[in-house]
């Protein structure tokens, strides 16, 4: 049964650009489908729902992605899926949440999700998400850490103090947040056994993360504070109005490493991946004797580790080998998959070229 | 001027199973505009027409293609576009012509050109076509020869008496045919200095390669010879009922490998390519400076060499070099290009998976 003082924020602000062609302006990496029929944030909700129900989800995007959002999310109440008025990272729209939560219910608990990952094993993470709400009960602000698995040089590390044992679900504090590593340094934490990728979900009673940002970033605390009520008639044309005067900073640089009352919940593996690349995607699907990650109607001829994403059509691939091709009606990608990182860049390309139909 | 006795005959019976996707069964590589506006076969015809009039063009083709080839070439008499009733490759075919031929015009000197290959100086060509006309006024069987350029092994060679010089035009005595070579032969052939490139462009008096098929394959003989005259009323009837009976052989092994009236022309290259595949495609291509043979909307990241063609579409390629990508509506090819031959095998595949949609 869901708590009823749980409540989940997901941040589908993002833009996924990584994911291109099938990700675009309006149809962000989050809004994609690209493990089964439903898409990464239908997913994030699945996953949510026997803890937190439907009805105390939010979901905070940009103005390009709403409309395609509350079609693909119809058990969220409209009203909260919210626009925000401005890019402003992270802290503001969070801030933005827990302002509202703690107005409407003085017993809220929230967690923070972002939109565009992917759990393997829910019911794992729903033992994680049941232990950092209880975690979170208690004041805290606290953040999950995963077991890293392998040396990942595109997360973020949180360093526990030595000798934490992955899973024990108790409230630890945290030493210290570390940016993305570099490979060597990546595997040095692998070996200590006490650094933790950083998952970006959080857990905190609103009234705390407004505690924390009135200490830590006071300006934007103060510019949400001013809001009217939500649901008032003015509330809209105010956040309108004054959400771009908040910092454009994330939560992590804002609070998490700032505030003294941070902790961290050291899990086991539940599967997780902020799937971050078509060759996540790649590496997460099950692939055929050859390594290619391919439709059955595909026809390989001494081809291997391959990924292909090409709906409707009927791929031939010959003689070639860790390839990623994502075909769309009007756009095509190949691309190594050590480049995988790289696509990003013809978006960039493109929007120099200012071709807006491809974007 | 075209002279009124020219006529030429046109085979383009091949399926090209090696430009799949863009050929299919009904619409083989000869009807691919891989070069620019033209397919194949129209640049064919324009490059002859200086020379041979269009209406003593004669096309002979399979049943499946003979509709795209009638609306490809509206120059062309609609009767004198005609389709084999079965396929028994060039010698019963050419043998065909010939019969027609001889009946209608007894000064008739024919040349023979496969429909799908590339001419890169018509100019050059013309002046080698009017040589081989007036070489085979004088009853010989003639063939084309090329220099070779570097030692390819998908062309067949003929071996010339020692000491030819290219571009002499003058009909010489052909000393043997010999097969694709493997490449050290063909290293030999190339450094010879006598070895050519058999253009599979041949040149005859209809009633002289009538008398070698008689002599060299008397049933396929005995069998055109029985053929009522072209435009009786029951020319297509019997055509349909004892084509079949003719030997499924190739004029090079039934004629040319045998006769003794056997003579060949050795030119200097003109551009020629028979386009043997999608490779041979990018060989002939311009191209960037990456080396890259792409339309100029694609987005190229550290990519080299590769060959792209997708029409109406964007296509990005990052970090990846050497491959073809043929993209079309229902079907995409990516390919080494150093597998380009084994595109072929792909519509194997999908016969054997009986993918008639694909075909």
């Amino acid at each position: 049964m869901p708590n009823s003082h749980y409540y989940g924020l997901i941040l589908a602000g993002g833009r996924g650009t990584r994911f291109w062609p099938r990700s675009r302006k309006r149809h962000a990496k989050q809004l994609l489908n690209v493990f089964g029929e439903r898409t990464l944030i239908q997913g994030t909700i699945d996953r949510l729902a026997p803890v937190i129900a439907p009805e105390r989800l939010w979901v905070l995007t940009s103005r390009d992605l709403r409309d395609a959002i509350v079609s693909q999310l119809p058990e969220i109440p409209k009203g909260q899926i919210m626009a925000e008025p401005a890019q402003r990272n992270t802290a503001p729209a969070i801030g933005l949440a827990a302002q509202i939560l703690s107005a409407q219910d003085p017993h809220a608990v929230m967690g923070v999700f972002p939109a565009d990952h992917l759990v393997a094993r829910p019911a794992a993470f729903r033992k994680v998400l049941r232990f950092a709400f209880r975690g979170a009960e208690a004041d805290r602000l606290l953040v999950v850490g995963i077991q890293p698995r392998w040396p990942e040089t595109g997360y973020g590390y949180i360093e526990f103090p030595r000798g934490v044992a992955a899973g024990s679900h108790g409230a630890l504090a945290v030493r210290r947040f570390h940016e993305k590593p570099p490979l060597a340094r990546a595997r040095r934490y692998l070996a200590s056994g006490n650094f933790y990728w950083n998952s970006g979900m959080f857990f905190w009673r609103p009234r705390v993360l407004l505690e924390a940002l009135r200490r830590h970033l006071p300006r934007t605390a103060t510019v949400l504070a001013a809001l009217p009520r939500f649901g008032a008639r003015k509330f809209a044309g105010e956040l309108e109005r004054i959400f771009p005067l908040c910092e454009n900073i994330s939560i992590d640089f804002a609070v998490m490493e700032r505030a003294d009352n941070v902790s961290g919940i050291a899990a086991a593996d539940f599967g997780w991946s902020d799937v971050g690349s078509w060759n996540a995607v790649y590496e997460l699907l099950p692939r055929d004797g050859c390594g290619n990650a391919v439709s059955p109607e595909s026809i390989c001829l001494d081809a291997h580790n391959n990924f292909v994403d090409a709906r409707g059509k009927t791929v031939a691939l010959v003689g070639v080998k860790d390839l990623i091709i994502v075909d769309t009606p009007d756009a095509l990608l190949v691309a190594d998959r050590a480049h995988a990182q790289q696509v990003g860049e013809v978006v960039k390309a493109l929007e120099r070229q200012r071709r807006e139909e491809l974007l």
